[in-house]
């Protein structure tokens, strides 16, 4: 078991990473001193549901914990305004109060949602995550919560800290291949934004972790976090660096809104982004291995590296467009100068965008 | 013009008050460096937008503010989430960025609307309040911004801070006087908790502010706001202190409840509240002329002190119940131990609360 300090003052909280955590979450619940008198939401997914939720609920009330559940459908439909409203229906069933906690077990998905009703029922309760997908290491730290709009994603949400995380990486063995390989996506954009020595780790152990070996996915996922975690420990509120993050999104963004959410899986969506941002480097002069060596590993994992010829690569420009990420007109775009390296360039023209894209296409 | 800071650290922000305030708004948004290039959503409802939306618009397009409005029904039904979503369309549609801000022209519903979309919008973007009710020198102050479940008032929400708040006491010549009365009740409310002279005020005043006296309501309204800022400085989560503002609450917000909201307004529920409060502090051993005095006050200025017939005992008490100033199952209530003083006590039992709610049934 690893253990990883998110450092954010008196709202530091503590990741807990290894195989068989969950098994004393009433232990680490006693420890971080949730209410036993004010009930625990416990929200999921159906998916999840189906594999992890009774032991779960199972340990937490042989250990003294009133917990009750409630299980929104799978998938990104349900971060929405609509379930953010039926959780706090069941915060008011259960009887909720100001000393109660939601408990996110599931996905990026069931974090964001139910994090962001944390958040906001009674405009503010404990909350703590159970990440139980590669990807929500990354949502798992930083904070960031939030719904989507029917015209934006993550448009509507707060910064809202956990109190701990619990990782299981037991957990993870349910989780399908596709899923698997989207969350490895983002755990190889943490070695791209700030450590080589993480990249060659990843490349070397490509086959441990797609077959989900327990070791190396407990140092993967704590590396990953670490990243993370040092970027927002020195930038909360996304004023400045947290922006490195964003390393393939603007492009992945679009690309996962033109596909129609869901056709593209996230992770699989930046793993296109960030293998443009590599293309785009070339453009600014920094040498081309960027491009081939970002190109080789996402590849390596199975993951895509072009786009698909049939999304309109006007539709993609638009909705780059309408990314959050643009201040004031100004297009912000993460670009790396090495492996293991990025700088935020606040200069990328349209037109450079639209060159990238139809590289992307070609597939050379 | 009033000036007063809410003092917050670095959340610190001034209270505009006084009549014709609202003619230099260009100027105060130059003053706080509001931006002229990300746009501006001024959010207002039906009621007021009919007095007072086109001048605001106005002069904030003369002043080179690029500002769109939006319009939400008049009443309480629109402090929802499907009112939140709709802002966000409409932020969306025109564009905000997280440069822009939103502007709430309007009492309490809009206040706490917008204010929760700005909060929520892009995890917080800057907020304006421009109140135009009595009541909402009480919203405009503390940041707590938030909109209703089915099952609850306020139960979905955030702190978020305005930038600057301007009060034109010219904006209220047009509201209806039950809401002027009603707005009045918190404005007492504020005297009855921290400031004897401030509640002897009001009472020699009394007529001058129910006519809309400018110079009465420039004065009630700056000592109101500076009473709910001091505490809300003290204390700006609620953890403490600041549970002295729902004087008269935990009982008024029942009675709006079980009334069916919309029936009594706020401010009529609480001027019941609070009378109840007085009796409870006799029930304590406090003078009776607490009770009497506070009465005496509220049917001065036309409010009700006396809880209709028809409304159900056991439902005002089981509404209570579900009032999230419920810790644990621990009943915490605002009892008055002078005029001008409260203390806040936790061991209120049903049976007292049963006795008061006989006793202002029966309007002895
Ligand atoms: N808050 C942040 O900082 C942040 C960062 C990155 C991504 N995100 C968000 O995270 C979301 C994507 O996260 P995700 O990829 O985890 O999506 P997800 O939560 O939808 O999970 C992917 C799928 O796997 C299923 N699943 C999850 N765990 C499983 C398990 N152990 N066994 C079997 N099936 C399982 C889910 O039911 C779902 O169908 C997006 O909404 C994205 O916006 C947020
Ligand atoms: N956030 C807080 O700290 C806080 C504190 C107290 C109350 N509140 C909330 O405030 C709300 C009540 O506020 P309110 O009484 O201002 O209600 P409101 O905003 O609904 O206004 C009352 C009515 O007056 C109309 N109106 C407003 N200004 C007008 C004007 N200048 N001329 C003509 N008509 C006008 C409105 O359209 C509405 O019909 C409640 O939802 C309550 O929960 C919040
Ligand atoms: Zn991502
Ligand atoms: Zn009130």
């Amino acid at each position: 078991m690893r253990e990883l300090t998110v450092d954010l003052g008196d709202r530091s909280y503590p990741i807990y990473i290894g195989s068989g955590v969950l098994e004393d979450i009433a232990a680490y619940f006693d420890r971080h001193k949730l209410s036993k008198i004010s009930p625990l939401l416990v929200v999921t997914d159906s998916s999840v549901a189906a594999h992890h939720l009774s032991p779960v609920m199972e340990r937490l009330q042989r250990g003294g914990y009133p917990a009750v559940s409630y299980v929104v459908p799978a998938g990104e439909a349900s971060k929405s305004l609509a379930q953010l409203e039926g959780i706090v229906t069941a915060a008011l069933e259960a009887g909720l109060d100001r000393k109660s906690a939601i408990i996110a077990l599931g996905g990026g998905v069931v974090g964001d949602l139910a994090g962001f009703a944390a958040a906001s029922f009674m405009r503010g309760i404990r909350f703590v995550q159970i990440p139980t997908t590669i990807l929500a290491h990354d949502s798992s730290v930083g904070g960031k919560v939030g719904v989507n709009h029917p015209m934006a994603k993550n448009i509507i949400g707060a910064f809202h800290q956990p109190e701990l995380v619990l990782y299981d990486t037991s957990t993870l063995l349910t989780l399908p291949i596709r899923e698997v390989r989207a969350g490895l996506s983002e755990m190889i954009k943490h070695g791209l934004i700030w450590d080589e020595a993480f990249v060659a780790w990843i490349d070397e152990h490509a086959g441990e972790l797609l077959s989900l070996d327990e070791k190396a996915l407990e140092y993967g996922l704590y590396e990953g976090c670490k990243v993370k975690a040092i970027v927002v420990s020195q930038d909360e509120h996304e004023n400045g660096l947290r922006a490195i993050l964003n390393l393939g999104h603007t492009l992945g963004h679009a690309l996962e809104a033109v596909a129609g959410y869901g056709e593209l899986l996230h992770g699989e969506a930046i793993s296109i982004g960030m293998v443009g941002a590599a293309k785009l480097a070339e453009d600014f002069g920094y040498a081309s291995h960027i491009y081939t060596e970002t190109k080789r590993i996402f590849e390596k994992f199975g993951l895509p590296v072009t786009i698909p010829s049939q999304l309109n690569t006007d539709r993609i420009i638009d909705a780059m467009m309408h990314d959050k990420k643009f201040k004031e007109g100004a297009m912000v775009y993460i670009v790396p100068t090495a492996i293991g390296k990025v700088e935020i360039r606040k200069d990328v023209t349209v037109e450079q965008i639209r060159k990238i894209i139809a590289h992307l296409k070609e597939d050379i």
